[in-house]
């Protein structure tokens, strides 16, 4: 039984797990920062320890205070939430030895999910297709040209010591990848010190389609179905939806199975995301396993009717997933947008600072999770994002409907935010048709005047 | 084509109607009252008419004055939401002469089925069971005893011009009638100056069952299941709910029946509601229908996943209903809670004023309806139900839980309000066991201390 738990989190996710605790009768213990002292989370947790300063190296991301709070106020369980130590190995097995309970997978598991190149070594186990490539530094052209004939072009040439884009080219045949082979041997050279190059499939215009697994301490796993979050900006997830109009029926099955076979294949327990890109013809490659809930697990609970955060403290109790695969439907469509405190108009730039007036959009089929309101100020050391607007409908285009309408009727005064940035993709036609792959947003910016993405004044 | 609508209401449901508008692309026109210059659905709607000054008597009862502004607009249709000039077969009368489309059902149905005894015909016709009674004075003793004796004791004797329980005596048999008979007809003569009576059946603690209905304009009528709002202060309904815990399969289908066939008889169209009564036994009576969209309607929405009021405004324009009765499921379980601005430790005192912070509940399961926000002034003149919360999950304890745990972060500062009460019941042993009859609420005023209901002030 768990009969109380520290939230190791702030912001809405904060209280998102306050929610289910307070439906399923547990206690909570908020930990907060000095800036979070008036946040949502901490007024309506049960308890509250302040953890340290503002930044979050200092606190949120202090494993040991947070230990020592839990273990101050005799927790059971550790709710990590997303971002911070959710998908840290070590501060899980810290919980372990203390015999605190750590909502989520095992260290190990999150360990070895966490190692790309293991991850991906899971996924071939599972028989569950991963993006083709040398998984490993070749340095020898002829032998890249070879592996890139093998993969079939267009191949993509990166700097294992890589990042931000430096050492990375594109070869769209034999002739262009000896030239780009060597330019991207260099460039790495030169911006890391190290010339070490990859070599892996280039996936055209891919969309990112990742399924929501159930997995409990029984051995049993299923999935929720998928989530298609195809929009992102410089790889930021800006919407996200379920059920995927790329996705039919034979598609949803085939890679459910995949993702169910990754999480058997690492011993997985509880609420975790096998995340794959998938290109224009149906053929789909395991990414990354997210093992911990996600911002978007809200899009799931409303088309498929099930709280993704009480279960996840059920299967940490023990208990055993009453759920089988074929229980799980999309009974309708539903919509997620973040809502940032960043300016659109200005390049996204941060808005920090206090809400003069709020009044979140309300009625049928619009589901608001945010710990903001009137007066609270927004503090300038933590995600942007200060809201999730999710909407839903027996149609797409229902739900697409209502969330331009609930994003026109959101009033955030005081502050910029990226609500009409949000607002106008649901305008948009290409958005509209469910042809968006994760080319979408700059194809977006690009065609769509600045101004639309200003806030009107006229509330 | 419905291009432009006239909202002839204010409040949440003014706001409902808006943004069903707002999702279909549908213009709108506020009217308002002097009182209600910074309500929400007129900074919403797309253009505002200021009627007249507070009283409704003044502005929102002015059906001239609303006509006028239609005309001034040249909108093509007016929603009368509920209350007002809903029910008033008059203002829709003028809808029709004037060429404006009235939502809701035409001026001769609102007016026969507004007529009690003639709906009761209507009902009888329809063979639907209403309650057995004299539908008219009996005037002999003798008469009424025996007509007492043949409906079946207990009974109930009425004044004709009764009202606010005056000239209402109970006889549980025959050897009280005569008493009561008596006393009957001298409290009716002493206070309304007419000594007539009339006899019906007395339903013992009976249930609140309503069925709502889709009519189109082409004959074509369904019900969208049942819902319970046995839940009622003083004939004003607090806590509604579907599916009802009482009604199962056979007798949904039985009572289903006996609504649509209610509504046939009448030529009814658009959106209605049969209201009905239900002893222990499952015995149902029809009491009244209301011509209109009602407050709970959104019950039945979270329910079935159906918009009500975007298939109103879709009936109004002469479309066909695209639905058949047995597309129509219960996909889960949803409850509403009325939230007043009014005092429940002070016997419900009216509590209008300015709201210093408002905070809505959200997250998952959890749907608000409400006009208010941080500084609006609630103002004295209207009725006091400022927001309605509906919580809705794969349980009826699942959506009771949600709701206790929504009430609970709802954040009204500065006015008191019935969050206190409603979440008082949420946790009685009464309701949740399902078996809350009409005579609930008294019971439950008469054992729950009244400090239970004084707001807290931790937050």
């Amino acid at each position: 039984m768990i009969k109380k738990i520290l939230i190791a989190n702030r912001g809405e996710i904060a209280l998102r797990i306050v929610r289910a605790c307070r439906e399923l009768g547990v206690k909570t213990l908020a930990v907060y920062s000095e800036a979070d002292e008036q946040s949502l989370h901490v007024q309506l947790a049960d308890e509250a320890i302040c953890i340290g300063p503002a930044a979050s190296s200092e606190s949120y991301l202090k494993a040991d205070r947070i230990i020592s709070a839990a273990e101050i106020a005799d927790v059971d369980a550790i709710h990590p939430g997303f971002g911070f130590l959710s998908e840290n190995a070590e501060f899980a097995e810290q919980c372990e030895s203390c015999n605190i309970k750590f909502i989520g997978p095992n260290s190990s598991t999150i360990r070895l999910m966490g190692d790309k190149a293991m991850a991906k070594s899971v996924a071939k186990k599972a028989k569950a297709p991963v993006i083709p490539g040398s998984d490993g530094p070749v340095d020898s052209e002829t032998e890249a040209l070879k592996l890139a004939k093998q993969i079939g072009f267009p191949v993509i040439i990166k700097a294992v010591a890589g990042g931000g884009g430096k050492g990375m080219r594109l070869a769209h045949n034999a002739v262009a990848f000896a030239r780009e082979f060597e330019m991207a041997r260099n460039e790495a050279l030169k911006a890391f010190g190290n010339g070490s190059v990859y070599v892996e499939k280039f996936i055209e215009n891919p969309r990112h389609i990742e399924f929501q697994l159930l997995a409990d301490e029984h051995g049993k796993v299923i999935h929720l179905g998928e989530r298609d979050c195809s929009v992102q900006r410089r790889y930021q997830k800006v919407v996200e939806e379920a059920p995927s109009p790329f996705v039919d029926e034979k598609l949803r099955a085939k890679m459910g199975k995949a993702a169910v076979a990754i999480a058997e294949a690492c011993g997985y327990q509880n609420a975790g995301t096998v995340e794959f890109l998938v290109d224009k013809n149906g053929d789909f490659y395991f990414i990354e396993m997210n093992t911990r809930i996600q911002v978007e697990h809200g899009v799931t609970e409303e088309v498929t009717g099930y709280d993704l955060v009480k279960r996840q403290i059920a299967i940490a109790a023990g208990e055993k997933l009453d759920l089988d695969q074929k229980d799980v439907r999309f009974i309708r469509h539903a919509i997620e947008c973040r809502i940032n405190a960043e300016d659109p108009a200005r390049n996204f730039a941060p808005c920090p600072g206090q809400i003069d007036l709020y009044y979140p959009p309300g009625g049928h089929g619009v589901r608001i999770d945010s710990h903001i309101y009137g007066g609270y100020v927004v503090p300038p050391y933590y995600d942007s994002m200060i809201s999730k607007v999710i909407s839903y409908g027996q149609s797409r285009e229902i739900a697409i409907d209502r969330m331009y309408r609930a994003l026109n009727e959101y009033i955030i005064r005081g502050i910029r935010t990226s609500i009409p940035f949000c607002a106008a993709i649901m305008k948009d036609p290409v958005f509209r048709s469910g042809e968006a792959t994760t080319k979408f947003v700059g194809d977006f910016m690009e065609r769509t005047p600045k101004d639309l993405f200003a806030p009107s004044d006229d509330l």
